[in-house]
């Protein structure tokens, strides 16, 4: 006899996501998959990975439960991870009380986080400011001025400790960890564990046309007229599209020297665009959906 | 009190591949998963999608189960199925008797298949040719030849039922569709329903530097030297990477017309670029791992 | 004894392009050169290219001479031509009394054609249309109503008879050929004769990113929310870079439909874009300088 | 009265290429073009650039003369160098007596330049070795087992002096620069300089595909099975295509991992790679031609 589980969205029904990483694959699905439907929660969405260069396996799993079943899940899942040497995390954006939590990331330039740290000081933006990371101590004064706390994960290289910013971000229990102008690509592993769309990235050119490092650069050597910023979900894979929430631009007369062009955009421009791109997603306008960017109700 | 499920991997195990593909994601995962870990199966694998634009919802699910489970998942599978109205598919190559059953499809350009033909006649190829299927009537006569069932899925203008192809391949009880110059871009759906390592295709290019319809003529316009075949897995995302299984190139001297680079590709180059890809998959030798591509016995 | 020719630039030196196409490449340049040389001109700049494909050997000439000098250069310029079988063209825009002439070409799409149209009634742009041409008669009317003679010079199915397309715009005294959404690409000779930035085009996409024919769908295939539009000067040669005028954007939410996204390009943003494009062309804000666009005055 | 000339092509003609780079446009092109064409020389091709970012004005200009005509020009055009202030070269691979000599340049890797080091002195290579020149020391000691004159024009850091090079590269009256594994990007003077098809490059991935600084790895990351290398003439523009004059490749099975492709690379595969493509540039099987890498004979 074959049971399908609970009928499937309840009006009261809970978003929740939950994350898994561990050094391999055996037995890393089996136990969540099994607590959670064991629950009654209904599976939205289920992503696997087995990252083989860096031995990593990782699970996002999107589940629908009601939400007085919330309560019993976390000290579950710590439990499995516990057996399982797993590192297992348990979000729902619905369950916060109060404004989401932030943890703002830098390296050298302080123009969007500022404008970020701002936005919520106006209260333009329903956020807190809960902690701010960076790889490079240039931004301490600012977070300093702003009440904020703060800490450096970078060594004298400004390499980043990925782990450390990991668990930085769980000590403030922050929803979204906002990388505005942080310039270091994040561990698979970190990414893994703050996946399902809390990963807001700030990148200085128009994506996917301008990937790299040097957006400015790369546009200008091609003697483009349009300069843009692109603000975007991070998620796992390498070669996964690209998560847009907001993309913004401006636009020069031929002849623009690289340098004007690039003043214009990180003093003005990208700055602006940090601050919308965040808004829509505090504001949960939108949210990621199999790997796509869906507008909120968009797709109900 | 929880419990994880068997202990993963006995010795007997056995990798099942399930694919279901549906009109929306409610309630799809749910009877399927709770279904084969209710069995001792274990999860090695889940990729789940959303299509929306094709309004599909599809899930890919490895799992290693005792042998002696695996008859009755098929009738179970088509019951959930017929509840729910997913097309599920059931495949475990470790079930087949015999040699591995292959569906050939073409398009205009006899010369792969010709010579995917010959190898299994000539016994040094490990499969049988169980049908041919094609979008034109060009081949029709080779399969005669052959003696091998042959239908034409195509319209007046080449269009092709992906339905009905699927339902050929279904019915034939192929293990694998091999795409040997067949030019049409097979539907989401039906990539899905033979998901996990089933659909092989020849590409006459480089990949992924010549992704086009027209890999010689676009190496030739850069004034490339080297041409290449490309033999690989499909898999159901458009923007996944190339999952690769041969690539074999010959070199040309400068100023070759293109037309004589073609006829060397395809007369001698792509039909044995084809025979080896094919080889190494039915020969297990390589095998489809969370989207790539990864030699058997290399990953244990 | 050297000698080196005559001071560079006299105060009413006259900027004057020169190109010539010929089916082979012995003997062309030199009596070009050699007479204008001779006739007290600097060489500004020299191309030359053998397009071996199609058998077309092509030179354009920038030269800085006496105005004085000027009238005497066409009539030896056509002697040249016609002993030694080459097209030659002379082009002077100081040379041009009254406004500059436009050719414009057009396909199917009306709205570009018809805001140059207006731009041109309305005298916001110092131009005349001298004459518009396209490859479908979709945009007669449009021509009969603004009072322009029309040429179709396309076939039945929309093929383009490029010779005629040169010839109409020799007849009718053109400075400028506007391809307000023309959808074909014009033939190497075409654009050789035409050469030294006389060729504006709308692509109807942010250039390099997105080249092809359907650019507001590539860029929406990557879930892109920047569209734009570009306006640039046709170079020869294929691999050249961009020769960018303009170029502007729209930002879309995410979700947007395809459809919507081509309505707002099509009928708002791209006629925009092309009346500003072709009003810094005529009003000679920008020229084309060894294949970059520069803005006037920036390079004394 | 016009004249054009003598007769293109005696069959005593010879073929010279000339270079010329200035730190502006004024005056360049045209006491040179005075001369060889007031000398009855034939301009077989003109390419004139004007790298506004480097200020750099340079022209290329290939011409066909009379032999008995070629010793007068060379002292004719230092004077034009002097009086204009031009770095202007004339060569002519006709008039070298004996073997045409190579500057073999370096960084780190010795086994490119070990192979054409040896195809030399078992006169495999029709080709003298006149001096080696690196950006690192590492191959000092090659260049004197074999004998040959070694200069280091890199500092500290490896960044390397292009004009010493260059004064290396006159001094030793070399044909032809061969850049084995040299990693240095030569600055657009360097390559004017000895623009027309005398400098060859390796680069050991496959061009136009992988043109970074790490194609093996590149290539890799794609999951490719194809790894080549490519001997192609540098040319001045930045955005030329790819001049190729020869490719070749190796396939490695899935899963093989990077270290033991590039071993495989470096070690076997780029080392032959150059010496076949050196030996085509150095038995003029190949020419440039208009950017083109064009067969001799094939264009006559």
């Amino acid at each position: 006899m074959l049971t399908f589980g609970t009928p499937r969205r309840s009006l009261q029904s809970m978003q929740v996501t939950l994350t898994a990483v561990g050094p391999d694959h055996s037995g890393l699905a089996d136990p969540i998959i099994h607590y959670v439907t064991g629950q009654g929660a209904n599976i939205a969405e289920i992503q696997m990975y087995d990252h083989d260069e860096a031995c990593l396996f990782a699970m996002l799993c999107r589940v629908e439960m009601e939400p007085e079943r919330f309560a019993a899940l976390k000290p579950a899942m710590e439990q499995i991870g516990r057996l399982k040497g797993l590192s297992i995390r348990v979000w729902a954006r619905d369950a916060r009380e109060g404004k989401p939590r932030l943890a703002i990331c830098t390296t050298y330039r302080p123009e969007p986080a500022l404008a970020l740290l701002r936005a919520i000081r106006d209260e333009r933006m329903p956020a807190e400011a809960a902690v701010m990371i960076g790889n490079r101590p240039t931004c301490r004064s600012m977070a300093e001025q702003f009440g904020v706390d703060w800490h450096n994960v970078g060594d004298a290289a400004g390499k980043a400790d990925d782990e450390r910013l990991v668990a930085i971000c769980d000590e403030y229990d922050v929803d979204y960890i906002i990388l505005a102008r942080y310039m270091r690509i994040l561990s698979p592993g970190a990414v893994w564990k703050y996946a399902g769309g809390r990963i807001v990235n700030l990148h200085h050119g128009l994506l996917p046309s301008f990937p790299g490092m040097r957006p400015y650069h790369d546009a200008h050597s091609f003697r483009m007229l349009t300069y843009g910023a692109t603000i975007h979900f991070i998620v796992p894979e390498l070669d996964a599209g690209n998560q847009i929430i907001h993309q913004s631009t401006f636009t020069v007369v031929p002849g623009t020297p690289l340098e004007q062009i690039k003043r214009q955009g990180e003093s003005d421009h990208e700055p602006s665009c940090l601050v919308e791109g965040v808004r829509r997603v505090v504001d949960r306008e939108v949210a990621l959906h199999f790997h796509r960017v869906v507008r909120r109700g968009a797709k109900t």
